[in-house]
C-alpha cells in the first residue's frame, strides 16, 4: 500500500514532476527504426513524458526530434514537408533542421536575421539497434548511449516490436518484474506458445506456485530472483534484472530468444511497451521471427498502420469465456501480451495503490518503488545522479538457473546475470 | 422547480449521498436471472449505485455479488475462473467465495492465514422472480425480500427485459408516474402496438386530452389517478401505483398483460430499466411473449449481446420524420419504451429542475419527490426506515377502472389496487 | 504574442462574455436555407455562441429560432411536431409560436391563461440569399438586415455551403484574413482546382514568396493589403476586406467567382465556416457550380446528411503522403478548405497565443484581434455600437490589382473594393 503522495510521485512524469525528471535523465525509447525508414520520409508525431514532439529525418540522413508546433503561430509539423535538409510546416513555410533551429522564415526579407532567433525544443534521437533513442534532459549531462546487449546483437539475433497500452506506465512496469503472475495468468501459454513451451525449466513454474522471492541490489537497478523447488535438493532460479528506470528481462527458458521490455510513458495515463526478443550468441530462426511478428511470444499483433493492439479495451480483448473454460487461455484472453496488458488496464489508467493489499511475491515490486522513490528524491533534492545513467549498468542478463539449496542466488549467478559477448545465456 | 440542493439531493445516489443510502435501505434488481444462467458461468460487471461489482453463480448454484477488483493489486475479477466454488483472479490466483471471503492467496505459505483477514465488500444476490436483486445496505438492517407481484405469479405469466438508459434514474421514474403524456408521445402506439391496442379504455385516453391528477398516500408510496371523461356520468380513472423508491406500474389495458418498470441507478448519469410484464391469472400467450421479445408494448430491441437499445443517441433513436408526419409515431422514434427513453435522455444526463414550469398534471412527480425527499432526510437525520421496504408495501396492482363521478377513486378501488392472488387485473 | 486574458476575452463568445457580447451586435448566419427548405418541415437543431437552439419554418412560411428546450421539463422540442402554426413538444404536447410564445398547455383547463406567460427566449430568424440570419441580442438594438453582395445578386450568380470546424472560431478567421499562407498550402491548388487555376495574378501568388502586407481601417473592419512584385515597375495587390466581426472576402482572379467566408462560433471549441462564391455580374457556369457542390475551390464534400467533411480529424484529414511528395497537394491534404481546416484545428482547440511569434506577415491579423478586443470594450464599458453593424458597411469588396509602385493601394482602389451594382470585380 503506498500513500496517495507517494502513487502521485510515482506515476507522473510530464516536465517539471519528480519522477519525469528522473526519466529525463536516461536515454530512453522513442521510435522503432522503422518508423523513420528513409530519408526524408514522413514526419511522425511522438507523446513521450507528456510532451507532443515531431520526429523526423532528414535528406542526410540526421534523426530529429523536435516540438510538434510550430514557433510561428502553432501549427502542427506533421503536416510540414520533410525535405532538402529540413523540415518546412506547410502552412507559411518556416523551416527547421534537426536541432529545432529555424532555417527560413520565407515572409522575411531576404536579410532578415528574424529565423536565428527562433529555436524549437528539440532532443537528440540516436538509432542504437531497432530503436531510436532519446535523451530529454540537460544536455549538459547527457550520458553516453545505452548498451542493453538486445540492441547490440548483430540483427540477426534481435527482434522489437512495440504497443500502446493504456495505462500507466509503473502498473506496466511492475508486470514486467512480478514472476509470480506467470504460474496462472500464462499458464496457458507456457504450453502453447512457440516462443515458450518445451523449456525444461517450464515444469518447476508450473508444479510450484508458490516462489519464494529474493531481491538483490544491482548497480542499475535490482535483480528481482524467484525461487521454486526443483528435484535432487536443488532450486530452480528465475532471475528478472531491472535496470532503472523502465529496462526488464524475462528469466530466459532452454536455447529460446530471451525477451524483454522497455515501459516509457507517453502520458500519465497511457504508455509504449517497446518489446524485444533477442539470442546472445545465435540468429533467430525463421520459424522464431516469424512468430514473433504474428504477435507470439510477448510481442502483440497490432492493427495494420498502428501500434495498438488487435485485441484491446473496446472489444474487451477479444476474451473468449469457452477457451477460458478449456484452460487454453487461463484468462479468456489470447496472447501472452495482452493477457499482460488487459489485467493492467483493468486496474484502472493509474491503479489507486492506497488500497492494495501486498504480500511477499511483491517484494520486488515493493523494493523497485523504493528505488524509484529514493532516486527521484535524491536527483530533486541534492542533484545526484540516479543508478541505470552509466551504460555500465546496462550489461545485464536474465537467467534461469539451477541451484544447490545453500546457493546465494545472486552470487552464484554473478556471470549469467552478466553481459558476456559470445557465451550464451544462463538457462534452463 | 426544485432548489439546486434538493436537485442534486434527489439524483446522486453513490456511496454516502442520502439518496444513496436511501437507495441502500431497500432490495433492487442487480440482473437479470439470464445474466448468469448456470453454475460456474462467466462473471457479469455491474455498475449500480455508482459502485463497480461483479456477480458470479458459484459451482452450487449460489449467486454472489462482490467488489469487481481483486483486494491484492486491484485486477479485475472479470477475467477470473469461475470454478469449483469460487471465483479466482486470473492474476495471481487468489480466490474468493460468494461473500467476498478470500479462500486462498496460493503465493503464500501453506500455513499461511493471510487470506482469512482479506474480504471484498460483497452484497446478498438473490433469485426471485426472473430477477436476481440485492441489497447493498446495512447488513442489520437487511428486510424480507421483495413480494411484488410481478416475481410471484408462476413463470409462464410474466416476462422481464432490461435497458441501459443514458440519464438520472429519477428523470426516468419520473416518466414512469406521468400518466399524461401517453396521450401525446405514445397515441400512435396506442393505436398499433399489439400489447396496448384494442382496450376499450384507450378510446378514454385519447379523447380527453386534459386528464385530472389525484395523487393519494399509499404505504409505501403513491397512487397517482388520472381521470378522464367517460360517457354515462362514469369517470376513466387510471391508478398508477409507486412503490417507494423505483418501483412503478403502468394502468392495465382490457386484458393485455400489466406492464411495469423498477428504475436502477447505474451512476448518476446512467440508469437500469427494468422493464416486465406480467397477468395475474393466466398464462401469457405465445405470440405476447413474442412480442416482448421483439420490443412491443414497454420493451425494447437491444444490441445483441448487450442491453443498450438499437435506438439510441447515437443514432438519434432512428428518428422516422415521414413515420411522425404519418402520425405512426408521434415523435417520429418507434416503440413506447425508446419515445420515453429518447425525450428523458434529451433532457440531459441529469436534468435542470431549477428551470420547469410545472402544471396541475405534474401533480404525481411533485409528490414523489417530496416524498423521496423527506424520506432521504428521515433516513439520515433521525434513522427512521422508509416506506416500501416493508413487502407488505409490494403488494400493490394498477388498474383502469370506470366509476361513478361522485366516487373517490381509491376509496373505491380499494380492492383493485391490492393483489389478490387468483384475482385478475381491474381493467377497462 | 497574446496575453493570456485578451486570448481568452477574444475567444469566448457564450453568454455573458465581452466577446459574445460583440457577437450579438450582429446578424449572424444561422442556417443555410436549404436546411428549413418548405412550410412544416422537420425542426433542425443549432448551437451557436454557446447556446442550444431550435429552428424552424411555421406552416405559414415564416421561420423561427427558439429555444431548444420546452419550458415544462426540458424534453427537446427536436422531437416535436411542427404543424398547424407551430412546434408542439412531442412529450405532453406544449406548443410554441416563432416568437417562443407558447400557445397551448393541453392539460390545463379551457379556460386557464397559464401559457400566455410561458415564453421560451426567442431569435428573429430571416432569409437573405441562401443564408437564415439571426439576430441575438437586445430587440431595441436590432440593426437593419444585412447588405453583404453575395445574399443580393440573383441566385444564379451565388452558392453558399458550410462546415463544421473543431476549432474556436477566431483561428478559423485569422486564416481568412491571412494572405501569405497561400503560397505554401494553397500553392498545389492554384495549378489545379477549377475555381483557382488559370488567373493570371496566380503568377504572381507564386512568384513573389515575401509579400509585404499593409492594413487600411475601414468603416467596417479593414482592408488587409498583400503587395507582390509585378512587371513593368507594378505591383499586383491583393486586397482581403474584413467586416466585423467575421466576414471575410477572399480576393478575386481573374474572372473566377469571388470566394468568401463567415466565421460563425458554436461554442468556444468549434465553428460554423460559411462558404460563398459569387460573381457580381455572371451567372455561375454549371461547371463552376458542379465543382463547388463538389467541393472544389472554398468549399467541402461532406459526410451525406452532415456539414461534418468527409476528411476530417478522425481520419488525419485523409493525408496522402504520396500526392504531398508529388507537390500535389503541398500538405499532403487535398482541397483548400481541408487544407486551411486541418491547420487550423492541428492548433488545438482554442490555439494558445501566449506562445506564438508573429511576424510582418501577420499584421493584419495583429490589427484585427486590435479591433476586435477594442470593440468588445468599448461595448462593455461604454455601450458604444461596433463596426460592422451599419449595413453600409458591408458593401466592400475584395480585388486583385495591378498599381504602379507609387500608388497607395486603398486610394488607388476605392472604387475596386466598393459594392457597385452591375460592375464585375476588380480581378487580375
Amino acid at each position: 500500500m503506498l500513500r496517495r503522495e507517494i502513487n502521485e510521485l510515482l506515476t507522473q512524469t510530464g516536465p517539471g514532476t519528480a519522477m519525469g525528471d528522473l526519466f529525463r535523465q536516461y536515454w530512453i525509447p522513442a521510435f522503432l527504426a522503422e518508423e523513420l525508414p528513409e530519408d526524408d520520409c514522413p514526419p511522425v508525431r511522438l507523446k513521450i513524458l507528456s510532451e507532443r514532439l515531431i520526429g523526423f529525418r532528414d535528406s542526410n540522413g540526421r534523426y530529429g526530434l523536435i516540438d510538434e508546433f510550430c514557433a510561428h503561430r502553432g501549427a502542427s509539423l506533421w503536416f510540414g514537408r520533410n525535405e532538402e535538409g529540413g523540415l518546412r510546416c506547410a502552412y507559411h513555410g518556416w523551416k527547421y533542421d534537426i536541432t529545432g533551429q529555424c532555417l527560413e522564415v520565407p515572409s522575411e526579407p531576404d536579410n532578415s536575421t528574424f529565423c536565428t532567433n527562433v529555436k524549437l525544443t528539440s532532443y537528440p534521437l540516436v538509432k542504437i539497434g531497432d530503436i531510436l533513442w532519446t535523451y530529454m534532459g540537460d544536455p549538459a549531462k547527457q550520458p553516453p548511449p545505452p548498451e542493453f546487449e538486445f540492441v547490440h546483437v548483430p540483427p540477426e539475433q534481435t527482434y522489437t516490436s512495440k504497443r500502446w497500452q493504456e495505462s500507466n506506465w509503473l502498473q506496466a512496469l511492475e508486470g514486467g518484474i512480478d514472476s509470480s503472475h506467470v504460474s496462472w495468468l500464462h499458464s496457458g501459454a507456457l504450453k502453447s506458445d512457440p516462443l515458450f513451451k518445451g523449456a525444461r525449466g517450464n515444469k518447476y513454474n508450473m508444479n510450484d506456485l508458490k516462489p519464494f522471492f529474493e531481491v538483490a541490489e544491482a548497480d542499475g537497478g535490482l535483480f528481482v530472483g524467484a525461487r521454486r523447488t526443483a528435484e535432487d535438493g536443488n532450486y530452480y532460479w528465475r532471475i528478472t534484472p531491472w535496470v532503472m528506470p523502465a529496462f526488464t528481462l524475462v528469466p530466459p527458458r532452454g536455447d529460446h530468444p530471451v525477451h524483454g521490455h522497455f515501459w516509457v510513458p507517453i502520458d500519465d495515463e497511457n504508455c509504449w511497451v517497446y518489446t524485444f526478443d533477442y539470442h546472445p550468441v545465435r540468429a533467430l530462426t525463421p520459424e522464431e521471427r516469424q512468430a514473433m511478428m504474428d504477435g507470439f511470444g510477448v510481442h502483440s499483433e497490432n492493427i495494420p498502420g498502428t501500434y495498438r493492439p488487435v485485441q484491446n479495451k473496446d472489444n474487451d480483448y477479444q476474451m473468449d469465456r469457452a477457451a477460458q473454460r478449456r484452460g487454453e487461455h487461463y484468462s479468456g484472453v489470447r496472447g501472452i501480451a495482452i493477457q499482460d496488458a488487459s489485467l493492467q488496464e483493468s486496474l484502472g489508467p493509474i491503479v489507486d495503490r492506497t488500497k492494495e493489499r501486498l504480500v511477499a511475491a511483491d517484494s520486488g515490486i515493493i523494493k523497485a518503488r523504493q528505488k524509484l522513490r529514493q532516486a527521484a528524491l535524491a536527483l530533486r533534492d541534492e542533484g545526484i545522479a540516479p543508478p541505470g545513467v552509466d551504460p555500465a549498468h546496462h550489461r545485464v542478463r536474465s537467467a534461469a538457473v539451477l541451484l544447490p539449496k545453500q546457493e546465494s542466488f545472486l552470487e552464484a549467478s554473478r556471470d549469467a546475470v552478466t553481459v558476456m559477448p559470445g557465451v550464451p545465456q544462463h538457462s534452463v
